[in-house]
């Protein structure tokens, strides 16, 4: 192959979603990885942090070096989490890099929400207007066209995908829209903590942050701008006994009753040119599973008169994360949608 | 202790519900089990159908013989599969014997509706007026003085119990309620299925008959009886990579605001006389491994402006099952009602 | 019961063997516990701690106070780390308590390999010599006079009782033992660890401190006791994705060939006054459900010419640690051997 | 890319190995997919078999019908169970056809010994000097020459893997090789079967087939093969509550005193050629997790004066069944022995 790869770097290679992103990347046929970088106590090879990579990556992974990652690369993936990758963010683009962000730094246009519930002050809202909420199958036009994405989280992926296209139409009762979500382990990052010891989340399932989890505001915003009104979702977070993965059941309310067979058709022509997302046919609906390691959302419908129960799936540290990350970057480098990810 | 024991008989013994009222049973100080039957291909140790008992109960486990089992036991534990368990339920009534019946086939008042969710025709009916449906929290009046019980399914029990306070006040917008339910994989029954091999069903999470499980007219049923009106819930089961657990997520909307604390006082007030139902303080949830093998259901409440969303948690193959069926037996016997259940 | 109940107090409550303990504890109609104590950051119920005692147990958990816990309690479980313990028994007994240590701390007999083995100074050698192994299956004589038990750690209980039979009748060639053991992750304590994380160890199976585990020189001690002279075994300790249990594949050779049967009725012999240990019949192999939560230890045994595979399984908190503690307790205080312990 | 692409079928389609084979072979750069089949009731969609294909794989799963499929594909996978395999093999090599067969009907190159552990007449004993034993490390040199492949078993894999190198310089006591095997659930195939529910085998650990599992022989054949001289193994299985992955521990004894470092440079050499063979550091030991869905056999080694122990992982389905089948074909096609796999 002669033609010459795209160098990308990836800042925080040390958690989840750094970890897949760079097994993605090893076997995408465009770009080569050339820096890989997180916080570490010194310098180790990432074969040594992640033993699967051993005799397939060779670099050492050392602390964030932005003028040294700017000379290596020209694609620079962020995932970090929030709060610090907003200090690093500004100066990769004024360097002239592209980015993709897979923080929540620059998804909330609003800063003020950000501060609400991240609990920080945001020190570069300047950047904000620039970021494009990465989400292809609703913003592809602008992805094409950008050159710093804020990747979406994982539950508004999931739980986005499965209302927009009614959404949008106008069929929804937007006031009681609730989301039922359910991830496996691994969204909650990788980090010593008692609570994510193993046996105390093997064998149990709970709630957490009920109807206060910060992608709360992100699918409200990105719901809201599909409706063109102001939307508030519902939304109750769960962890499952398990390491990836995320089901979300949505319900909500029709205005007026249209048959199954009617909303699968609109949601296939709403994601027609969507090559991730798979409407299933009318009484099957998506396990995790089958999204497992792919860049896929599922999709199953349930309708009982005006009742609607949509079940979306998706893989919380590919399409969640690292795989809509590179999928972004294909969009922005002019290269297949699917390149690299059509397992 | 010179008292005679009461003697019971355990029919459905190889099934886990079987199982777990055995191992209650061992523990408990009033009663001796004198039989264990099911169905086997030939009469076997319970012992060696489940090591956990050798040198603990060395009975035989034969096919139903009811004449025989009339003979060893005067209350008997049915844990028989919905359909089965009414071709054997008459003859001991009429045998004199006191009845636990853990299926589901004299729960439902209404016969057609068992019919229809069943996809059977009721042959006794002429017995469902005396079932008495076995949620202590609900009806310990009436189970005091029965000798015949339909115990709770699973599903219904962490449903009711959730829902019971505030639809019984008359302070839920009826029209609206929705229950989100996970389950551990033993809810599924023991039995031979490729869709419930481990490989099938760890490392996945997916829900299934969404709105159409047969768990939900009982759920009707209990909560129309509540409100002394027609309900029809939204529900929709999951199955979660665990052995044991239900957790239910209950969305309803208020009539008019009401306060976190003022709800669940309410909750409270409601299950004063109650030992197994836990409230938990504001802002606090319930998680499935604090009422393992217990007969606790335990529950936490979020309001969000007219938006509740309550949370249970109970073993389904104790509160769900064997352990409820003991405290009704603990009830009609007239021993303490937390008898061999407080671990 | 007009008895008044023994006062008993748990030391490091606030771990899985002592949150373990408190269960059976409770259960236990002979004591009541007065006092739960552990590394806090500041004192807090423990049904707080652990919500599955709410509405069971409402002390509250401080900091290790020796003279108030003396002052509560007669009977004092220590469920500490190891070095810590020893800070505090000598207290314990100095008051004039009784003791029943989890630790490590009293177990060896030879501070020198301790402190090898442990890589500490041992602070309390003069104890050692009063310290009674408490494996009661080997020492229950000593138990039943003793006030002050080192309670063995959950590796040596499955590997010592499934050797100590043949051993202890010169039938095996000492120089190749060879145990492969395999425990849920309850062993390596509750604290906050990444290594513990559970998307490190879910879908994971791996070897640890292979041939240098600290529970080595603990199974060589009793086992050279058992021979009368010196063993030292090869053992290999694994972690299984789950939370309880161990089994533990054991490997010798015969001096010289003897049949399964004849082996197993030697097993049944040595073991026939333990109520806890269950000798399968041949062909039948014992798995770690079948005693979980219990304290039994289930032993099953292939042979082939000389070579000999035995297999144990013991739940790696109960007979591993909780159980086995309350085995020593009832001993020592003269209570049945299985008081509070036969589910 | 104008190059033709190799036609293949996968005969056996509806199993775990089937299954991830195909998912091996759709992101194969030098091969197409034309055929798929296996026992089904009726012909069904892979894709309806395994949704995970949905969108990837059209065609439809029939039963076997060797013209058509030998007319369709040009070298044919088989995962069928062993008897059945051989029923096939011959008619698809009568046609011309080069044949990996994942059974192990062609393993062992004694009939005699397949008829004792297989418990059937093997009806295809000609073919037996035809079939090259598929494991690349050892046997490359015929495998590129053949047109017949016996994939090797995926407990034999492992445990041949890890003794082959001190087995063939000699350096072994042949008499005492004892390997302790854990695996994976998806091991036992896809089958409706009680004893692989779920609820049986998740929080739980159990050894099985204790020296008597059907793979002893061919690991005793290749390590008799490697020795030149006949060797038996001491061989224990046992199942992991997990999906995928072995690891096996292997116990040896070495014949005179050698360092760590010295057999980890006689491993590195042996496997010198050999891409998927990782011989990881002194003090390192693998984890199953790191050869997840990959090719890799991880290989560490702890010496302790003459016993070695050696801890190898591989994931089942893969290095153990599927993507060992797709390195065979890459040796047999003369494509790059990683094509395909190179995750």
């Amino acid at each position: 192959m002669s033609k010459e790869k795209l160098k990308v770097a990836v800042v925080g290679a040390t958690g989840y979603a750094g970890c897949e992103l760079i097994k993605i990347l090893l076997g995408h046929p465009e770009v080569t990885i050339t820096s890989v970088s997180g916080k570490v106590e010194e310098a180790e090879k990432i074969s040594e942090i992640f033993p699967l990579f051993k005799g397939r990556l060779d670099l050492a992974c050392d602390n964030v070096d932005v003028p040294a990652i700017s000379k290596a690369a020209d694609l620079i993936f962020l995932a970090l989490p929030h709060k610090v990758s907003m200090l690093f963010v500004p100066e990769f683009l004024k360097a002239g890099k592209k980015v993709v962000d897979l923080s929540a730094d620059y998804r909330l246009k609003d800063a003020g929400i950000y501060e609400k519930w991240y609990g920080a002050k945001h020190t570069s809202t300047g950047l904000l207007k620039d970021a494009v909420y990465g989400l292809p199958e609703l913003h592809k036009k602008e992805i094409v066209k950008s050159k710093f994405i804020a990747n979406p989280g994982c539950y508004p992926t999931g739980s986005i995908l499965g209302c927009a296209p009614p959404v949008n139409k106008g069929l929804v009762d937007t006031e009681q829209i609730i989301i039922d979500a359910k991830s496996g382990v691994t969204g909650a990052g990788r980090a010593a903590s008692l609570a994510l010891n193993f046996a105390e989340l093997n064998e149990n399932f709970k709630a957490y942050k009920i109807n206060q989890h910060q992608h709360m505001p992100e699918i409200d915003q990105e719901l809201s701008n599909a409706a063109g009104s102001k939307i508030s979702v519902t939304f109750t977070p769960h962890l499952v006994p398990m390491n990836k993965g995320i089901l979300s059941t949505i319900y909500f309310t029709l205005k007026k009753e249209t048959g199954a067979a009617e909303l699968l058709a609109l949601y296939k022509q709403f994601y027609k040119g969507a090559p991730f997302v798979r409407i299933l046919d009318e009484g099957i609906f998506p396990e995790t599973k089958d999204v497992y390691s792919t860049n896929f959302c599922d999709i199953g419908i349930k309708v009982t008169g005006k009742r609607v129960i949509v079940v979306t799936a998706i893989d919380n540290l590919w399409k969640g994360a690292a795989s809509q990350a590179v999928q972004n970057m294909n969009l922005m480098m002019g290269y297949g949608e699917t390149a690299g990810l059509a397992l």
